[in-house]
């Protein structure tokens, strides 16, 4: 069956069955010279074949699929991701960020970025406030980053992005141009601390007037997002956090549509104290959310990378011939 | 960890992680009310989760992936279908023409329908000639068309389509408009006979200057399908017949990059006798493509398909609680 190219044995590919094709894919695939790349390959052929022949998957149900695959990527634009949205509805993104920065217990763990950050948000300087919408609530965020250890950490940028008081990101208005609304980048001072002014978070619909939106609705279920805060976490030598705060006793905590949520980033909202109210300059009566955040180093999460990678190619019966490089599965060159 | 909804018991969505996620997308998109899309998201969604988890699949990969699928999309024409192109390349395709086709022996195979067939292609008589191009190599088509019991097939409508001698498709051409070339709708005669005139088919290239290519190359693989026609069969109580000829010795005849050839459909040229030049109405020494097709009935492809079905959920562990309808398992509603 086989012929010898150079080193590599490729397939005669003249007679493929339900049966055999998968493995002449991979062996068709096997001549990619990048080993992660071929390793991707055959456990994404593997698993789509095997997706096929245990649905008995019919020739309308593919080209239906091909439709709603060809729909999701007609409606992306610069400003909307819809297979970003495709992926947070089935768990991927969570999953994903879950694989890709594990935490240590302790640590604040990160959820889905989702598909509203923008590069475009005005870098200020604690106290700014970082959204423009009158009918806000008025919201007083005040909070630390400290490493696993306990020490404050100076100098953290962090992203921040929530939406209006209609539930809305500004990159969802059409006439937003390079006017960015509720969107701030801070950097923690020399205590570790930073704070800004914000409007407390409502819940929200994702985008759901597109093939994902039609989706759900098939599925039976809703689009909505708890109320939530988004935070990303950079400097050199930790880990690149993302995550959300959760606003506690929200609509829809229990069932985002999006799989976000998790315990430990649910934050109850207090009152700012008078004091609290004098030094941020706030009005008395202000809700509060105060949260600290405990970032991981880069050299922590690459060991727990690593162990929990070869962890899972144990329990996939894989631990011969592949190798653990940067915390991802590579099989060796032969 | 569930609170009832009704009859169902839908999961709190709190704390999910790399080990809880995948039972509990699907336990939310069991609300849905259909259940043979119910078991279709169960299947991708375990499949997707567990290439993730097998992977190791990082944050720039996924991001990667989310990019490529955009990609693939945003390219896609009225006239252009790279995600069928991309199905084609691994193996999907072909895969589930085989699932929904099951053919008994001594029945034509199907193959890949590939991106090109288009819905308005001259309607004409036997005799006709599909290909305006003035410098393809002429070639007389006869064929038959009977059952699996040997009686000729009357009246089925075949479609036929080829490129031109550059390799192209009529779509390929900007201005095409609505003039099709390469393309006929014939009706097989009383006795189960078909011909035309065409050319001699050519191997030619995918379209490689989109993302599909670009994948292809990163995989080491080239982009070339060999000399074939196109043909489909329709006539009502026999199944839809997707298929093609492969011309023997052709150039990548064993690596065909989207996984359509089989030994069956693979068909040496000969030349016209003096007589059929003159019954055909060709020049003698023209190249001639014959070839018996045999259709399968409506009757027969179910029962084969219903028992592959049964078959593949016996081999997954799951015969209780499916139940196949029209040749697919359906999970049987509480």
């Amino acid at each position: 069956m086989a012929e010898p190219t150079g080193s590599k044995s490729v397939p005669v590919l003249k007679d493929l069955t339900i049966d055999n094709i998968t493995e002449n894919v991979v062996r068709i695939n096997s001549q990619c010279s990048d080993p992660r790349l071929r390793y991707i390959m055959e456990r994404l052929v593997s698993h789509l074949h095997d997706f096929a022949r245990e649905t008995r998957l019919s020739f309308d149900e593919w080209m239906a699929g091909i439709q709603f695959l060809t729909q999701v990527g007609q409606i992306c634009t610069d400003v909307r991701q819809e297979f970003i949205l495709l992926s947070d509805i089935v768990g991927l993104s969570l999953l994903v960020d879950s694989i890709d920065h594990p935490k240590p217990s302790h640590s604040t763990e990160g959820t889905v970025l989702g598909p509203f950050h923008t590069h475009d948000a005005p870098a200020d300087e604690n106290g700014f406030s970082i959204s423009a919408d009158p009918n806000g609530e008025p919201l007083l965020v005040l909070c630390t980053v400290k490493s696993t250890s306990g020490e404050p950490v100076e100098g953290v940028k962090i992203d921040i992005w929530e939406t209006d008081s209609h539930g809305k990101y500004d990159v969802q208005y059409d006439d937003r141009g390079s006017k960015a609304d509720g969107r701030a980048v801070i950097h923690s001072d020399k205590v570790g601390v930073f704070w800004f002014h914000a409007i407390v978070p409502v819940p929200y619909p994702i985008p759901h007037d597109g093939p994902v939106g039609k989706l759900l609705a098939k599925l039976g279920r809703h689009c909505w997002r708890p109320s939530h805060m988004h935070f990303m976490f950079e400097k050199e030598g930790f880990d690149h956090l993302v995550t959300a705060l959760y606003i506690r006793g929200s609509d829809y905590e229990t069932s985002d549509a999006v799989f976000g949520v998790k315990d430990s980033l649910i934050v109850g909202l207090d009152t700012v104290t008078p004091e609290q109210a004098k030094q941020y300059n706030v009005k008395e009566g202000t809700k509060l959310l105060a949260y600290d955040f405990v970032l991981v180093t880069d050299k922590e999460t690459k060991q727990l990378r690593h162990e929990e990678a070869a962890k899972a190619m144990k329990s996939l019966g894989r631990e011969e011939g592949m190798t653990i490089i940067n915390g991802v599965p590579v099989p060796d060159v032969d």
